[in-house]
């Protein structure tokens, strides 16, 4: 049997999940059910002797995200960086185009790595099945049987079988985002919801791009040609991928292709578009209530209150999602998660950081989270992961006091290098050349207590950076 | 004309506005209305040549908080300092046994610290009115008119005026707390709410209580005369003060006494009894919301957000207060403001430290504040006020970096004692005995990062305090 290549599509800014989720760590990287990420569990789910060492198509931001998160899971992936964001048609594109080097006939799996399924082994199945009608030049979509008439998804009218007796439909009829009064028609005439999976030969795909977007299509293959390998991750050619108009790939070649088939799945899918759809997928007691992390709800049902420090307390508030993190809180009634977006663009037009930021900001070396300021201080929590080293550096306008609190530092300051211990400090004057590595086998720690008239992010010379920072 | 001698009743606990008030930094204390504490507005009320320097009676635990926020707004007031809660009945007992000893005729004005008079000229107008009835025996209450059918308040019936034309009225009968149906017969009938403010001449007090509670006439007096002078609070005696029983001056005198009289009070009156409450005396918009800090409120009416420093956002939840702190968030319906009591008991019997303390513990000579914290470690902000010291000390378990952010420390470190400015730090290696002093005019706030194996506050010996702790 010939092997299914996936691509894992890992780019989106899940802003409809905020405050957990927010552009610089999105929804498909936090464990919003359970322990692991969506992305993390998709990448488990393909472990499997069906599947080829997947891709993972992502924006060039996420790189290290990415590298840490296999890391954690133990698993391999070759990754692919879009210099830009263009939505899912040109990724797709991308993906195509990858495969069809390898061969033209190869069977490719498009997954999202933001949703949840229930049934994953199902869904394994269904991606084999999918691939032998792939295999013969269908595009396979796989349909969610409604619960709701839903606006936010894709529906697909199916049509007949593709072989007698067989569970591939025709798909008859591919259309987008419907007002509430047509999604009703379309349950009631069985139709399904669009996954935004798909199953397809690298070639068929290529085909049809390059006949409905050519633009698209060219841009594509034009960043693929140009593309250069940094640090073990592919990165898409700049010039060329930038020419690809923005386009999901639902528009660019699903509403227009008459080689589409649908496969019913039944697997327990969500697309984990709202705070709601996490409440529904929680573990929720008698009067419909789910607390994960430090929360307490009294007289009322329905409420599902996340925070993983902060004690979290409702009373007499009924269906009602509370989020809180270390530095926004979101209280938001069920019949409203459309509006976070709206949420997150006007904290966006307000300038506040909390808009996309989180307060822990990942690093390629590790991370570092502000943990208290004054008016001439701030203290940093700072962790460095095992053999990684920040860049050479020099501040004009603040000292920096480092207090090692696990592993071992070693610390270049001027002309001199030190070791710095647990329990040990060391301390960093004004204008110095220094950096930090951590050249041990465990993570390092360290509190840092910067003190001095201005504490910006900017006030940082680089004389030299691993990881080809500017 | 004889001075009015004010006495300022300190010592609840506030939980019904958990979790901005707990009992170690009760609602009296904080500005949970504008930029001042209550307790600091009704001070500032009594800088009027009516009244004498006024008394201000609270639970040991609040001395030194009570002195800070005195000096805080440069006003002066005698602390007498009960030695465990009794309720209002012994308080408003060792009030009248204080004034009397001055002189039996003494008018006295017990103030409560925790209610928010809009119209303070109002309030002090009216104790002038009322301490002319005072002075002919009377007791007299301030009933203010009810707007609502209120369980949570006394009732006061009024009668005729004691003189022609005056405005202060025979009380006809005090009621205490009544159900919503007798509420509202009572509001049909006139009634007024019992505002908790009383003025009465101290040797009138003194007798009635005599008469009707002769255990707490005869604690409050042993215990005043068995009081010791501690760094310039007067300390009742422990072992008089607890022989009286716990019970609010309303049940032991109020309701009882024939010489009750009330003077109806129209300025703006409120007990802050709840957040509803708080909600109605902040400025909304024209939705009804209000955001203290840093809110959002999108698709809702009638919000009142609270929050010092995390963004705290609500989208389509009317009718809600949310309250954010370092440590707590409070979710509330405005209908079920009654139970946030509930709800603190029971983070009491789970054991949370949030149920009673805030995450800054303030102490007598500053305050400090955990900032972090991790396996091994912790971090702490620390703030000595000028010329304030803490008690040398050792600790087992634990070494601690301390780095100087702002002002100046004095270190004591086994033999050497050590100056450290600002941007220096010092290291206190476990098992050293040491002490931290602030020698200078400014607050010395330093950054303490703290090593070990055990950081519970219990490992600590002390060997000298200048406030007389154990």
């Amino acid at each position: 049997m010939t092997k299914i290549l996936p691509v894992i599509m890992c780019g989106g800014s899940g802003t409809r999940v905020w405050p957990e989720s927010r552009e610089t760590l999105p929804k498909q990287f936090i464990p919003l059910i359970g322990e692991r990420s969506t992305f993390q569990t998709t990448m488990q789910m393909l472990d499997d002797p069906a599947f080829e060492r997947p891709i993972v198509i992502s924006s060039v931001d996420y790189r290290f995200l990415i590298a840490d998160q296999l890391r954690e899971i133990g698993a391999q992936a070759d990754i692919v960086l879009e210099p830009m964001r263009r939505d899912s048609g040109p990724a797709v594109a991308v993906a195509a185009g990858l495969a069809a080097r390898r061969s033209p006939g190869t069977v490719v799996v498009v997954l999202a790595a933001d949703h949840v399924v229930r049934d994953q082994p199902g869904l394994v199945d269904l991606c084999k099945k999918a691939a032998e009608a792939a295999k013969e030049g269908y595009i396979v979509t796989l349909g969610v049987k409604p619960d709701a008439p839903a606006t936010g998804y894709g529906y697909l009218r199916p049509g007949a079988q593709i072989h007698e007796g067989g569970e591939v439909l025709k798909l008859e009829a591919f259309v987008e985002k419907p007002d509430r009064a047509t999604a009703q028609s379309y349950l009631d005439q069985g139709y399904f919801w669009n996954s935004g999976n798909f199953i397809f030969r690298a070639d068929v795909m290529q085909a049809e791009i390059a006949k409905y977007e050519p633009t698209i299509a060219s841009a594509a293959e034009g960043a693929i040609d140009a593309a250069k390998m940094d640090l073990g991750f592919l990165v898409l050619d700049e010039a060329s991928f930038q020419l690809a108009p923005k386009k999901s790939i639902d528009y660019a070649v699903m509403e227009k292709t008459t080689q589409a088939a649908l496969i019913p799945a039944d697997i327990g899918w969500s697309d984990v578009g709202s705070w709601r759809a996490v409440w529904e997928l929680s573990k929720r007691d008698q009067h419909g209530n789910s607390v994960r992390g430090h929360g307490v709800v009294m007289d009322a049902t329905n409420v599902h209150v996340r925070s993983d420090e902060t004690l979290t307390t409702v009373v007499g508030v009924s269906d009602v999602i509370v989020v809180t993190t270390q530095d926004a809180v979101l209280v938001l009634h069920h019949d409203h998660g459309d509006k976070v977006k709206q949420l997150v663009q006007q904290l966006q037009r307000e300038n506040r950081r909390e808009a996309g930021e989180h307060k822990r900001i990942f690093r390629p070396w590790g991370y570092y989270q502000s943990i208290d300021s004054g008016a001439r201080y701030q203290v940093k929590r700072i962790v460095v992961k095992p053999g990684e080293r920040l860049s050479l550096q020099m501040h004009f306008h603040r000292a920096e006091h480092w207090i090692v609190v696990r592993g071992t530092a070693e610390v270049d300051c001027d002309d001199l290098t030190k070791l710095v211990h647990e329990n040990e400090s060391i301390y960093l004057p004004m204008g110095c050349k220094h950096r930090l590595t951590n050249p041990g086998k465990i993570d390092l720690e360290l509190v840092e207590v910067q003190t001095g008239s201005y504490l910006g992010e900017d006030d940082i010379v680089r004389f030299q950076d691993a990881y080809n920072r500017g």
